[in-house]
């Protein structure tokens, strides 16, 4: 995949068909000592915080993905073309606790630029980012109350922002100013 | 203006110039009873939550319209044209406390298709939100210490999530798929 450096201020997504529809892969941990983790999500968001370009993420504790997320000061969001799609799916199915899921699929971890959590290869987008930011949802902040069905196990997500520190794509998600 | 409504699906942005360096403008209240209050912000983000679209904004709660996100279910995130820059930087500095600022703007309410809270007539783009979730920023979970810079007076934002109920834009939001 043939990817350019994206200024931030140039990104140019479609957010709900990218998180919702499309999907992305979160890898938490660092490349170089062999130790990270990566789960697909479909839930979160991108946009600036105190002044700052940045991406929020949500991740239930319940997931091996959290202990990396906790423990390590980066991470990457990476998008990948449709022929990835079953990819992401046993990457959101599987734990990385059970298998070597990465070794189950097409994806190549691959070292950023900026930051220690890999990115991939074969993505068309990859945000590389630094954890500044973290809080867990609260069930009693839940004005729509059916947001209560999506937490049977009261497994409630800790949401973390990550500063972008890089942005890596396909011209696809270079827009014009 | 002449906007579509654009599906939520096919919303096109690039998510860091239109919050830090274009601005949206963000209003709460009831336009059919005559009680809004709308401020000029450039933090918050949109994406995907619990499978809905979303935009997240932030206010403090020593602003004039903490007070009306606080006690009406719906608000509006809506963007202009350059030639509202300096309306929206007026909207930004000043407090619908003291004066009716929006008779000092070139802008004019409008009521919405599928909320209370009113658009803009002259807005390039209309985000409808229904409130579904609020927190507070805490201190202690600032993981950069730096963020701290931001609150001078200990007037640490409230979070809140709107559901999109309906966006309309102009056709340079919508995105091809």
């Amino acid at each position: 995949m043939t990817r350019i450096l994206i200024p931030t201020r140039k990104l140019q997504i479609m957010p709900h068909n990218l998180w919702h529809h499309q999907s992305l892969l979160l890898t938490s941990g660092d490349f170089n000592a062999g130790k990270y983790n990566c789960m697909t999500i479909g839930w979160g968001s991108i946009g600036t915080m105190w002044s700052k370009p940045f991406v929020q993420v949500v991740v239930r504790p319940t997931r091996y993905t959290h202990e990396f997320m906790e423990r390590y000061p980066t991470f990457t969001v990476c998008a990948f073309g449709k022929e990835f799609h079953g990819d992401l799916q046993l990457l959101g199915t599987h734990s990385g606790r059970d298998d070597d899921k990465l070794k189950m699929t097409k994806l190549t971890p691959a070292a950023s630029v900026k930051v220690a959590a890999p990115g991939y290869a074969e993505a068309e987008l990859i945000l590389e980012c630094q954890k500044i930011y973290s809080d867990i949802f609260k069930p009693e902040n839940f004005i729509d109350k059916t947001i209560n069905a999506k937490y049977p196990l009261k497994d409630y997500h800790t949401v973390y922002f990550g500063m972008i520190e890089a942005i890596y794509g396909s011209e696809s998600f270079l827009g014009k100013i």
